[in-house]
């Protein structure tokens, strides 16, 4: 019998020879509005086989690379801190198996797991981070590990110390004030993406970056994004001047993308992300 | 001006005049399928301008009996331990008015905290569980706190060890065998609930206890459940046999309720329930 | 060119020719909740290409009856008055050329056009009312002519003052206490409906009589009502103990369903109707 | 207990302490084609807790400023010309506190009623209009009194005579060739609002005045619209430039906003031109 | 790293070891009316996850028994002849390593290959079909393979002509006048089913034979339908009194299944069915 | 009586009098994603009423143009080849009228049949082509005829084989080593389209060539597409600069428009389509 495949298109090289591996973490416990991100992982590999393998963008086709699409991290999701280990251990794996790891949330938070796991690898590791929201609280709702803390926590372990933050336009004023001091803040757009070289980058994309009208399917949609081709640059200017050593897209919520714009979306970006490495 | 009023309709009397209060618990963060019963307190309190006041079943009126609806408490919904917290303090504070408490939820762990306050001023009281789930899991996903474990916990503190399900048609082998030795469960159905008499009753209403065709807004829909005038019948039954103490309706999840019509038939619900008091 | 019909399935009779005239009346601006129901007659049209023209209840074939799908009517729609007289005129042109007609609603403030028509030819019509809601009231938010108060209008203007209302689960109490005087009302089902015989009917059926659960797509949903058989045994009881002078069929909303099944089941709804006549 | 506000979020100020004051109008009885606008102020008011209160776009917050949300007219939605007499009475009750007056609707011809109020105060008021639609037809079906004919009834009740209107690009021949005698029309775009200067200003928004990518939440989604940045580019020019005595926004169809990116969108609108003024 | 299965719940034995086999086809080309089926396998499969391995119905549980879930055939969807051999190459596969076949639709006439390759091992099979519609034409707008057509088809091919329907109400005349010359047809209900007994029975099931209220996804709902309970038992004396050569569950389209009841019933009635046998 | 017409927006003119027949084709069996354009010519005839027939953007009506909208060929759909066959024969209708023909599709393959009439009449003629895929396979999962295949297809049909291609963004890498050597093919805009000239042109446009946030209607949204205010600057040069000799405007989907923006989009295309001939 000839059985269709389950993986991302065409992502179906075994772990040990692939060069790129695709983890899913369908985690989305601390959402304090539209809950659903967790969902998404399998959206995005369900919806792959309505794109091409191939990108006329860069003339390249994923036929032509090794990736493996590992599947969907089994996580216990009542426990947040549990879960990070889970991720960081998925992570490390990845990372010791000398693989670039490439992470599908769920919500933000996952990210920190997965940071967790390049710093053992990679002190000397930068952020990049595009989003409509800055995620710089100390706290929210009391609570130190939540989808609006991810980046301050993240920012915190950071050896470099440096995380660039770019398309930001919401927060309150405490985040803003936090960013003028402590990290580099682009608010709206990407402008002055490519002052950033030579450096083992982390990008971790939050998908509501985007305009809500290019990806209405996320939980916290924000008016005013920017747009999938200034996406789409933005990370190809970062993926040539800098050492890519992992990436995630989160925030990617297929309960509310009922036009499945969004997560058709999410796969084309995902395929031009695994081009580009 | 003449301006609408935000609360259950007809529930305006101020808190001191009222005989009964009815609270929102919008928690749902343990949830592990669709989560959004976090929605439901609002969507009730919304579309219940759309009932009538007047019951033809009973032949009495809202407009006749005094019920505060006190609005949603405002949960660290993060923090699953001092949520359940919160929502015994606000239940506590009702109970010492001498008013009789109508909990919304929300998933079903809410009822946690409401029965711990109910045990501070009643330790004599029973519960009567319907539900489509049997929800006695020892724990879940390695969680104590969860929708799959709340009737364990509230067995565990009850002094009387007395609780009556009905209408359970799902759990894993562990939860019916459980519920064999320390429960009395009616699987399927009601009968037998005639049985239940001169009780100090808390009456907890997982609404998946109906049949999917009639309540789709849920979480995880149950095929093969009882019917709304089934429900309404059981209900009466136990409010004429028995003293109430408590109630808390919960698993209402608007995000899943494209029809409305799940949301509506919790409105009617509600309206019949304050009536039989 | 083979050209597909636009009308109700099989109904493409020329109007000099058939014995029963479909009429659509797209009107809904008195709804107060959830409007849409102007949307019908055009969705049932479209809808009816997935019903068959074979009955397996009757044995009988939509093909072997002569019905006139007349199209809409083009109403005036923020005219209320002026709508109900476009269909009296509209009516009254079918009743002159001796055809049967069937008024597709809209909402329920449609039947009053109708009924205005029907007594001008038979003044001693008697009305079999259908319907979760009594519609009694005598005036809506000061409105005389309204949803919720249109049997009330037709009532005052029967001169046999006959009408037999069955289904209804919901009204104010003052319009339960106007039924005990006025009408006779049969609450929740259609007993005693057998007992209506030998009379002129104009029956007017609006959808939500039917539980929610099997015809969600209407305005104001009422949980605990009728099943679709019973509906079909009720309908067929009337037709067959008296001489039917007119119908109509209101309420459906297409905006609120969703699933499609209730535009489906209306249609096959009709398609019993005229098989009755 | 804690309890849930359930107003704008950080607009609950005491009326008699406000600076400025909002008010909803649930009413959309003369929609031709979607109706649902009526459910647009509730639903903006439960969307705003998904947003901060904080403006990285104006680096100002609504902590800082005294809003009252009044909540929503309670309207007789079936009677036009008394809904619009009960909507002038709101307005100028919040105008005779000396307060500035924030009408949420509901349809377009809410605004004739809020614009007689404002007129009884500023008798040298003129009108800034941003639409997709002309809204200038003498009658529409007969009725002088529609969402397609407001502005033309506003612009016969100004002293002023005076009407720019801006991102008009829907209406019949007739309504164009009355706005090149009658009134300022700017099609398609924003071009020429700087030359509004130093004069007082009711500014009122129809959100379909938006492309409908951005904004398909409404009744008459119109291709080819003004983008969100260039909305708040606008609507700040004309604050910056004028005396502003009143401002509505109209339009928002909770009912066809299926993803949310629409209300989302308003309530972001809202806090910005809250924190303009 | 742990990673979640993407079988039917429970349903991860390996071929050899398995008993029983699930194979998906996701077809759905002839449909005339709502397209959708072809999503079906892999929707019963995520949504699987939401029921429990145990059935109190049965007191039996998927981890007790050895089922291989083989995943979906890639089919040449363009190309109906070759895609019903594929199926019939993949269920005789199945049939060759002597374990029992469930094929999960896409449309009805996937039953087609499956009952080709059954007919090769058992020449003396009856079938015994679930519907709501008769699926007897002899050609559908001049089709002979036709999801219209496929229990005809069926019919013509078996040795033994003997096929029971049961739940049939939708078909044109033609299609009831051969089932009587042809086949045994029970309509409306599961009534005589007892009288089957001691066959090679071949379960064709085409979920719409369910009523459109517990079961609104899936392409043409017919009003009138059995209840879930009822299909429960139908199918459970069919289990006990004979022996069962294959089983085959159609015509769920999750595309049209808004609620999400329809694929949740589904899944838990393949659970029953695995468990029955 | 007066009834409301079922025809696109004021194009009733009779097909012998009419400069200009739209006539639709609701075909999609050969769609391997989300199928569904099978409704969008009901849809769009449907949806028309909400737009204006005066075009601001031209200063002409549809009024003041002489317009048949002949309805919906009936169609054997699933029977590829004769699908084509009539749609061939509905177009030569046309154009042996001497009357320009516009098809609505359905899905992209409906093109094959139209030119091949339009060929008939005209062997200079070129194609023009606006889409988001290339549809130049050779086959498609080896089916000829497919709408992956159809402009292939049609370039094998030309006599002229000058097919021009605009906006294309998708593609495996054959089709766009195809393009090179065979068409003239524009990626992701519409550059140079200002050089066709003096041509006899067929339109045919994919209306997926519009970016999904404008158009989320269609079954393969492809991120990055044209703006809807560049495809109509587009196609008015085409218009001004060649001659016209038909027009095809295909795969809208109203099973995913759930917004309903891009029905309403195609209906405004359309109108500006008929307003340039």
């Amino acid at each position: 019998m000839d059985i269709k495949k389950d993986t991302f298109i065409a992502c179906d090289t075994p772990f040990q020879n692939a060069d790129i591996v695709i983890l899913g973490a369908g985690f989305d416990s601390t959402t304090t509005y539209r809950p659903g991100a967790r969902f998404a992982p399998s959206a995005i590999r369900k919806e792959s086989y309505s794109i091409e393998t191939y990108s006329p963008y860069q003339d390249k086709d994923l036929e032509d690379i090794k990736v493996c699409d590992a599947g969907d991290l089994d996580l216990p999701i009542s426990d947040t801190k549990r879960v990070l280990e889970v991720i960081e251990d998925g992570i490390s794996e990845i990372l010791k198996a000398n693989k670039l790891p490439i992470l599908l949330g769920g919500e933000h938070l996952v990210t920190l797991g997965s940071i967790r796991a390049i710093l053992q690898k990679y002190n000397d590791v930068i952020i990049v981070h595009f989003d409509a929201h800055a995620d710089l609280r100390d706290d929210y709702l009391s609570d130190k590990l939540s989808h609006s803390t991810v980046i301050r926590r993240c920012y915190e372990q950071l050896v470099s110390r440096e995380v660039h933050q770019f398309g930001i336009r919401s927060g309150d004023r405490q985040e803003f004030e936090f960013a003028k001091k402590s990290t580099k803040m682009q608010k709206f757009n990407f402008d002055g993406i490519e002052k950033i070289k030579d450096k083992k980058v982390y990008l971790t994309v939050d998908m509501d970056v985007l305009d809500p009208s290019e990806f209405p399917g996320t939980g916290t949609p924000e008016a005013g994004g920017v747009k999938f081709l200034e996406l789409l640059k933005a990370t190809k200017t970062v993926f040539e001047n800098n050492e890519i050593v992992g990436v995630d897209i989160v925030e990617l919520n297929p309960m509310v993308d009922n036009s499945g714009i969004s997560t058709s979306l999410a796969c084309k970006y995902l395929r031009e992300v695994l081009l580009y490495i």
